[in-house]
Parts: C-alpha cells; structure tokens; sequence
C-alpha cells in the first residue's frame, strides 16, 4: 500500500496542504468542523506524519531569523551576505531584527520569534544584554539557535567565533613590539564575551612583556557615542600617565580616536599608535591607514547558517557545545607604523 | 436586524474568522469547497465587509517590512535607524529583507509578504529590477507600502527621496568651480531613478557652465565590483581625453576610485578631483579626505515610516503622487581642493 501524504489527505478533502497541516497541528487557525473531518479521514487512512519532523515543530516557514545589534557595522553587514548565501541554496528567506544593543529590545525580538515564525535563529547578542532567560524561552520551544560573534558562555548551543583572545593578544603584541608601553583598550562592553576575550589577551601580551597592568587603561566603553567620546577624549587629554599605543575592539571607538586626534592634534602614529577589530572596507584608505584585526565576517556568517541548517534539517535540537573558531587577520598599516 | 460580521460567518461555519476572511479575499490557502461555502452563506445573510476594514486587510502582525538592496552601505543602515525609531513608537516590530540588487530576489521576497506578513512594506528598489508586475501585486493585496531613496515612477504610492537632481547638480558645479573641464560620472545603474537624477543633475551643470557633453565620460556601473573596477580603471588609464574630475553616484564606486589612484599614483585632487553622494562616517578620515553629497539618511527613514504608518492607521490605501523631498548637503573636503 502507497504510504498516505498530506496531500492525499487534502484532496480527498478539497483543503489545501496548508489547512490539512494546520489541522493535524490542532491550530487555532482552523475550525473545529475541519479538524474533526481532518482527523478522521487521517485516522481512516493510517495516515503518520513524517517521524523526523515529530520531535521539532514542523517546518513551513522557510525563514530564518538573524537578530544582531545593528547594520552600520560591517562586520554584520558582511555576515548578514555569509548567512544569506547559504539560506539562498536551501530555498530559505532571511529576517534581520536590530536589537540596538538594547537588552529589551533582545527580549522583545525574541518573544516575537516564540509563535512559529521561523524555522531557526541566528543571534549575535546585544552589547546590553545580562541574562538568558529570554534565550531559554526560544529553545524551551524548540526552536533551534546558533550563535555567532556574541554568544553567551551559559547557553549550550553551537557558536561560531572568531578566535579574539588570540587577536587581541596579537593586536597588544603588535603595539608592544612597534615601542609602545602604555596600552590602552577600549572595550566594547564588559557583558559581552568577545570583548572580553579580546581583553584577556590584551593582558596576555601585557604579561608576556613585562608589562605591569595599569586598569585606568581600561576603557569601558558603552553603546553612547557621546559617553565614548567623552571616555576617549578625557584619556587622550592625560596630563600624567599618557598612554603611547591604543587597541580598540571595535571600529565605532577607532573613528571617534581619529576624530579626537585630529581635533587635538596629536599625530597617529608618531604620538599614540592605533589598532582595532574591523572589517571596514576604508581602512586602507584612512589617514593614517588603519591598522586592523580583521574578522572573516563572511565565513562565520556561512558557517553559523550551516550549522543552523544542520539543526533545521536533522529536525532536532543539538544542545551542544561545540564552538567553531574561525581565525582573524593582523593588517599592518600605517597607525601603527615605527617611522 | 442585526450587522452580520466575520465572527457571525465563522461561527455559522464552524470555522475561524481569519479561514472565512482569506476565503472572501479568494486566498490560495483556502480550499475551493470552504470559498464556496463561505461565499454562499455570506450571500445568503447579506454579508457586507466593515466598511472601514474593506479596503485594507486587517492589521494584527504589528509588524512593518523594509525591503532594501543591502546595509553594507551607511544610507541604509541610518535609514533603518530612522524607521526604526517610528516603529518603535508605534509598537511595531521591523523585519529587514535583503535583495542584494537583484530583481529576482525582489520578487521572491514581495511574494513571500503577500500572505499576511506584515502590515506594510517599505522599499527601496533593486538597481536591476526593470519591471513592476510584483509591486502591483503586494498593492492588489492591499498591503500599504511607500518607496525610499529608490521609487519607481509608474507606481502611485508615497515617496521619500532626496534631491537627487540638484545634489548631481551641485556635486558637478562644485567641480566645475573648483576647475574641472572633463567630467566623469559613475552611474550606480541606468534602471533607477534616483542614479539618473543625479545624472540630469550632472548635465544641468555641465550646460550651465558650456561645457558640452562626453558620452563617453558617463561610465555605467552596475552591481559586480569586479566589472566596476575595470571600468574605472579603464577611465582612468585613458591616454587622451583624460578626466580631470569624478562624480560618482555612490560611495562604494568612489572606493574603488581611491583604490585605483593608489595604484597608479594618480594624485587626488592634483591631477583628478573627487567628489561623490555618501554617507559614510570615515569621509572626513580619508586620505584625501573625500568631499560628499550627504543625505539625511535618518531623516529619510524618519518621513517614510511616518508616512506607512498613517497608511496604515488609516486602513486604507493612499494611491498617491505624494513625493516627500529632502535636501541633501554637499560637503567640500581635501579631494576636491584646488590646492
């Protein structure tokens, strides 16, 4: 006997798909008189439904979330066309929510994303963010998660990275070993993992030259532009204890450097040597040429989508641990050049 | 006699609201036996739809769709700021829908908000979407929607655009003044609107000043960065009829400029000025830094979002001719100096 479809089922019904679908899931879309009919011509027929679609919400959206802080970043930008490319071969579209760094803005996304409207996520989280309780609802309803760039230590899903304890240490080396002795780094955010890890091996290279640690080096920056240049421009106008080199973990906090420096006079790279986390397209270009650590933003987009897909496709939830560390570029140029 | 509603219908039917209301707007997903039934009785009871409801599809997604080609460009990345900030007012979640330029993408993503998505679309068109079939019928669905940046004339709804023909005029006078004779203009693509205002600026400028035009020095850029590439590089390795000035349409294409004349050590503004629509951050950063024809991005999103909205408070459609313009502001820096 020829195994029984839900389209068998819709035709000898004059439903659609859809509706024969809807009505085997008991959603509220559909009428009690179709459900009964559903159900009994289902029963009649020794219709299952497909095993592997059982233990995970059925998929039919073909869509994939991608919640991030913000686009006027590249490094997102560039992601956001990593995961695309994967989701184009699977047939799958794309929706991208902006968190704004905002914590409830997070929250907000997510609740949205509860009812059925994807089939996966991928998150990169906000810089605001300090709790996983939202994050615990999403995977309480079965909805598989991967995180990329930002995730969160006390969540067990795959994560794809960049390896920033080893950039950040070779960013501080780099410094260190072009004559400068009083680092600064300017973090991201102190809630954030990544930058975290890039602060770890900021100390790393500290240590491994001798350095002593000075925490007014430390800048914990925030999600405020003003508050940033506020931040910057009172270290950068020191009278005591100037600081000869800065490592920023992101490209937002290096413009607004350049901005100070320029404002201030102080010459890039003779006075304060810079170097910083980006994927900018113009560093190249900027005067000074920006020295980077670049991320392959594009790769971790593919590589978080396929891993996401996995997850989609085997119909069931990997809570694993697994971390995939992509490695990021040293760009030398000419903010922290010798000459 | 009583109002027969929806609820009346469904009730009657034993199905839900929303079966009978897709049933009555003669949806796909519905059975043809349930539109049947469904039409017959509300013949029957003399169904009319709320008047005020009739010409819009019920709003309940709380969510708006901004349709754009890409955000690795500042433009779009404020803009979406603009829009968001509205939303956020209003309650309304933003999903953002890449089409990385390409017609095919576009049409895929407006057949995928048909069904009920969203309460309305904001867009901006695909450089190499030549065809409109696919926006009339997000209209035919009564689903709102109101252009940005990238309109298509032949489609009646709201418009929020920049000046684009008097920026591509003063982009091109401030070359001229500044010295230039041989012009060059890089086209983002012949199939949008505002890229060829900004080109009606450019010949506005150059007849003003009785300079007569090069067909050759309008150089027509598309979306393959390589092609893009070899087409400036070609213009500017031009043994006679060498250009002593660029205006580019847009901020990626002047990149590429820079690059080149790295390369070949050709001297901006020495021996070519450089001026170009922008909106990125790092323009006063470059080296030389970059003079820009600047628009307010944010503002932008700000004015198309408040548009949709009252569209969609209205629940009803504005067929309208409506074009919102805002300025934008030319800002002069090193790569267009005479020095």
């Amino acid at each position: 006997m020829a195994t029984i479809t839900l389209k068998d089922l819709a035709r000898k019904l004059n439903l659609s798909t859809a509706t024969v679908s809807r009505a085997l899931r008991d959603s509220h879309d559909i009428g009690s008189e179709t459900k009964r009919k559903v159900r009994e011509l289902a029963k009649e027929l020794n219709f299952t439904p497909n095993p592997n679609a059982s233990n995970l919400r059925s998929q039919k959206t073909k869509t994939i979330a991608v919640v991030i802080p913000e686009v006027a970043n590249n490094f997102f930008a560039l992601a956001i066309n990593g995961i695309e490319e994967i989701a184009q071969q699977k047939g799958y579209h794309v929706l991208i929510y902006l968190t704004h760094e905002s914590f409830e803005k997070e929250i907000e996304t997510l609740q949205h994303l509860l009812n059925g409207r994807v089939d996966g996520v991928l998150m990169s989280m906000a810089s605001e963010t300090n709790d996983s309780a939202h994050i615990r609802e999403l995977l309480e309803n079965k909805i598989p998660l991967v995180f990329f760039d930002r995730g969160r230590e006390d969540i067990k899903v795959a994560k794809v990275v960049t390896d920033d304890r080893f950039g950040g240490y070779s960013a501080t080396k780099h410094l260190i070993d072009s004559g400068c002795k009083k680092i600064a780094y300017l973090s991201l955010s102190k809630k954030l993992l990544n930058s975290n890890n890039r602060l770890e091996g900021y100390l790393d290279a500290l240590q491994e030259a001798g350095i002593s640690l000075d925490e007014s080096n430390i800048i914990d920056c925030g999600t405020d532009p003003k508050q940033n240049f506020s931040m910057i421009y009172k270290l950068l106008s020191r009278k005591t204890n100037k600081v000869d080199g800065i490592f920023s973990a992101a490209e937002s906090l290096v413009l607004l450097t350049y901005q100070i420096c320029k404002e201030k006079n102080i010459k890039i790279p003779n006075q304060v040597k810079v170097i910083t986390f980006s994927n900018s397209p113009t560093s190249s270009f900027l005067e000074p040429s920006l020295s980077t650590i670049t991320q392959p933003a594009f790769d971790i987009g593919k590589e978080a989508a396929t891993l996401l897909f996995k997850s989609i496709e085997k119909k069931k939830m990997d809570y694993t641990d697994e971390i995939k560390i992509l490695k990021s570029n040293l760009l030398i140029r000419k903010s922290t050049s010798t000459l």
